[in-house]
């Protein structure tokens, strides 16, 4: 699936001329320069919660007060009652920052996003198409009088979305004001509850490493570190999940739970809603001792003060990762001796790598989840020509394919199922207002993806019923080129993935095309469908062995189609001819491209070799896992679409026929012409 | 050639074992475990002036004191009488950094000087192995015991180096001493003088702008720039001399004077030593009166002091270049509001994209420059096999041939000209001492470039007048295959060089072969050799319509052999089926590779495609040129060694041809097996 980031990447992007502007002109958008103006029925009125806050900020001395669209743990998806700038703005978007001033409230947001904006917002707000950090500025810049005017939330804030704010508002003398209580939450009078599930624990039966071995882990590496921190302090919702082994269910798609970790040398601070752990929980974590090894678990909203109390220590320094930690608890660490930071806390670096049983068991799951989708492609083969399905229901059919899945915990994301103009949408999914009926005459992409106890999938295929267009073949052909391009690369251990990216761009670029987001991102055992710090953009770490991530090029023309390709890989060593501690991906979804849509003369050698080995490869992981499901009928779907696009002899042990195979045809190019 | 920083690339590299340490056992470097220990005769005896230096150290309370490499404009190159680090140390390498305490005096630099430093240093010094300002302060943390001990010249830190140290130091809780008075000069008795020569313009004919329309382009930047700076400093040689199209010669193969410039938007400032300065240079600045466009000359070493009373006028705000600028002038602007800090100066990304004259006349000096590189190689084609010639013997007539080419100024670097396992050290320049004889047995690297009034240029070419192994042969051409892999590709503008370098490599990653370089730099007009912002690092600006860049990749393997081919490319459009705004490079060098060492079956139909192209091209252009100069020989050399590798009918106008032949080559390869 997309990350939510991704728009942000700026310079490599270079966006398309797909995201201009449209105007829908059927009603489903405002129009605030009508006179009156005119709201769709989607627009949500924000007059009675803007004066509510207004008042608020007026009270407080805040000339201007800035509400992102994320919560305490910097969430990719987050709570409802989290949903602070969707509850102001009415625009239920994932991505977006809003800025409330006494005579303006204005939005900024994506374009993926721009549409459902001018949908949901009503005329109190103005739409910023922009998402950066410097275009929120300048506007503050240009709006707020008052140096120290500008006032946030430190807790919506990371470190280093604060230092991006600062670093741009200090050349004009302004500074943020930091509020820890929320301001909107002081108005947002039915703010729902925090969710009252218990956490629960993985079982052992796919689990490599105890929490007390994480531990372990996560403290040899502060002692080993030589500016001798005394604690980590883990922030993001993953971390600590992770670390304890431990999963909830507060956050949509997400098994999280509310947590902060404080983990010092000899000490051990869970900081949750201490009510919603289990005696087995409790048990299971030595929650009733305090030696080095036993968790104490202290009330969630007690992270401030506890931080506060333990910096007063002498000679403590707290490692923190600036991406992942909130500004609320980064501005308790102070004087900076205390603190010592890096890009991400040494336990998303930790968990970046998995583990044996955490590769074995996160590919059993894409085997399982692979034949869901095969299902679903299979199913709309034969029903979208009777011409009843729609966009709806092809998204319900997989999640219910999934379902049945052994282990299935539900979808991982909101499926994307999007049919003609729509797939050209990057971020869209089916609502009852948009979902088309699908036809033999439009190309269709899902972007789906399961969570399953032993792993999160993410999978996008896009596929063409009836005919193609020269064109739709040429730009899938060349999106699957990228893909494969990636996936065959060898490259050293500890080679960024932002260095290798353009590979999934550059069959595309041959021919004047390109696509406005990034090219992968992490994906983790029962974790986000986006995990953090493994992918290809520019703040992810560099690849080892045993990193998965997905890698989805994709194509998109406005109002007409849309193409994405997305598998998920893993790092695997890759023999070579001279060196050593050389990498490769190896993908692990499992399931064929739609053959219609291949123009195998745009592909080279090594590209057609690479795709019948993958076919290969698909036949036998699935022909045992389709047995064992008694699913014959998909069994032959799944043979028929991986049969060899090569009329070679093909094997599997033929890399030096790569080598030298176009040495030959060039051989025989010459004797022919 | 390679350029300096390029080591430092870190995560990119992963160096390969060629860099391991080995000692020579001939007594040409120290041993300073041997009792007594042992110096060879190029050691340096540096007792008397560390321990003067220690002297002054402690009457100013300095328990640490750090000396870069560099001068106060952070030039690659230096003056001698900047050398403190070579004065101190004894080593004279272009990169690195020492550090005196009172009992103990270190150096760290990268593995292109260990030997070198092993051979020059005397037993006062230890080598680190390594470059990082990571490990200095991990050095200066476990040595220095109070935390304001640690002092530096701020002149010859950049902002970036200074909050690197910073940023490390902090969490020991230490921070730096400026001292801006340099403690090496104080005990460096006979430091040699500010060189007398005067500045020179350049001529009308080679210009494209005046330096009056060069004020106003950067002036028309400033008032565009939404935090209204009043002024921009300038502090790298290159940006004040490409500002005024002046040129001078107080750095060894750079054009360049000690300068700096404040430009505001009514006044310009240029800080020269002002008795080099003719009444012709003056009139030519309107030296003598004070409007916008008049220059006004002030002594170079008023800087600080004139900056100060500067930044005490209401409302200013300094725009400065936070890689080129020295800390010594940033430590001035303070507080924050005052200054406007972005990577480069609005000159030095000016200054990145050349314009039509530029261009034209680049590309007419890299024509005359490939005649000089062509008799080189066919002088040594002939007197190789003679065994009388060195690598000192063929520098030396490769610097003559260019000194007879029109407007050449000399070498734009030493020329590296490295035999056999001499051409495995990456920076490697032949002595007396380590010149080898040119044999037919051994390869032979030549890296070098000359500076012509109308351009400076940069090209390495490998050869081999024997037999080459297979394994030669093989890293040659994938080598080959890197550079015809960035050259030939097409992206969109505004990409950056860092997302596509690995282009470079990944013909040589497939057989698990690599190089420890960067891949690229940018290059000037009758400027430095290594031109910044333009290239492959992660710090290079993105890629637009007229920059020139090198393309570098190389092999090096350890006491055997090297292998680097260098060319420099220019941005140009790309035409594209579907997409508008797309460049490529095109090859502006125009010298063939060498035949022998080019295994045509392990490229693609593209890359020969792409060679045979590019042969064409140097025939077009060398053909005139050589008949200008009447050199039959030379053009005959030229005309054999510019063959098409392909036995196709191959023309200038076969693009599509390039994508239907490999569908051909497959179809016609299913019939053949």
């Amino acid at each position: 699936m997309l990350c939510l980031n991704w728009l942000l990447v700026g310079a490599l992007l270079a966006l398309a001329e797909s995201w201009n502007v449209v105007h829908a002109d059927d009603g489903s958008e405002r129009n605030c320069s009508a006179m009156p103006p005119y709201l769709p029925p989607t627009a949500v009125n924000t007059t009675q919660r803007l004066r509510a806050l207004r008042e608020t900020m007026s009270s407080l001395n805040v000339s201007a007060y800035i509400i992102p669209g994320t919560d305490a743990h910097l969430s990719e998806y987050i709570a409802q009652r989290d949903a602070r700038m969707a509850f102001m703005t009415g625009f239920t978007g994932s991505a977006g920052t809003a800025v409330v001033t006494q005579n303006k409230a204005v939005l900024w947001t994506d374009s993926r996003y721009w549409v459902q904006a001018e949908r949901q917002m009503d005329c109190n707000w103005e739409l910023k198409r922009d998402v950066s950090i410097s275009s929120i500025t300048a506007w503050l810049i240009q709006e707020v009088a008052d140096s120290d005017g500008i006032a946030f939330d430190p807790f919506l804030f990371s470190i280093e979305t604060y230092e991006a704010y600062s670093r741009n508002l200090a050349p004009a003398n302004m500074v943020l004001k930091s509020l820890p209580d929320n301001l909107v939450d002081t108005v947002w009078k039915d703010r729902p509850p925090v969710p009252s599930d218990v956490l629960i624990r993985l079982p052992d039966r796919i689990i490599g490493r105890t929490w007390q071995m994480k531990v372990e882990h996560i403290r040899s590496q502060m002692r080993d570190n030589p500016y001798k921190p005394t604690a980590v302090l883990l922030s993001a919702l993953d971390e600590t999940a992770w670390l304890f082994n431990l999963r909830g269910n507060d956050i949509p798609y997400n098994p999280f739970f509310y947590s902060y970790t404080l983990l010092t040398l000899d000490e051990i601070w869970l900081f949750v809603h201490k009510d919603r752990v289990t005696k087995e929980i409790k048990d299971y974590l030595n929650g009733s001792c305090f030696q080095a090894n036993c968790v104490q678990l202290i009330e969630y909203n007690q992270v401030r003060k506890m931080l506060s109390d333990y910096l007063t220590r002498p000679g403590v320094k707290v490692w923190i990762g600036t991406e992942y930690t909130n500004y609320a608890l980064y501005e308790l660490i102070a004087p900076e001796e205390k603190s010592l930071t890096s890009d991400y806390s040494p336990v998303l670096t930790s968990k970046a790598v998995k583990d044996k049983t955490e590769q074995r068991i996160l590919r059993e799951a894409h085997m399982r989840d692979a034949v869901a989708v095969i299902q679903l492609l299979m199913w709309l083969e034969k029903v979208v020509p009777e011409g009843k399905e729609t966009e709806m229901t092809a998204a319900k059919f997989v999640n219910e394919c999934r379902s049945k899945q052994k282990e299935n915990r539900g979808p991982s994301f909101e499926t994307i199922s999007a049919s003609g103009p729509n797939a050209a949408l990057a971020h869209y999914s089916p609502s009852n207002e948009t979902s088309r009926k699908l036809t033999v005459k439009e190309m269709y992409l899902v972007d789906s993806g399961g969570q399953y106890l032993d792993g999160t999938t993410d999978i996008t295929r896009t596929v063409h019923w009836g005919t193609p267009t020269d064109m739709q073949k040429e730009a899938f052909t060349r999106v699957l080129m990228g893909n494969i391009e990636i996936s065959r690369t060898i490259f050293p251990s500890g080679t960024r993935g932002i260095n290798m990216e353009m590979l999934g761009r550059r069959a595309l670029w041959e021919v004047g095309l390109n696509y406005g987001h990034g090219t992968g991102h992490g994906v983790g055992n029962y974790f986000g469908v986006h995990e953090w710090p493994v992918g290809f953009q520019g703040n992810n770490i560099p690849f080892r062995e045993g990193m998965f991530t997905s890698i989805e090029p994709g194509y998109y023309k406005e109002n007409d189609f849309g193409i994405r390709i997305e598998d998920v890989v893993v790092t695997v060593p890759a023999p070579t001819k001279y060196g050593h501690n050389y990498l490769t991906f190896e993908t692990v979804s499992l399931v064929p491209y739609d053959k219609k849509l291949i123009d195998t003369s745009l592909m080279s050698p090594q590209q057609l070799q690479w795709l019948d080995l993958y076919y290969q490869t698909i036949r036998r992981l699935l022909v045992p896992e389709l047995d064992r499901q008694g699913l014959t009928e998909e069994k032959e779907w799944m043979l028929r679409n991986t049969e060899p696009l090569q009329r070679s002899t093909a094997s599997a042990a033929m890399s030096s026929f790569s080598l030298t195979f176009t040495a030959l045809a060039t051989a025989l190019i010459h004797d022919f012409i």
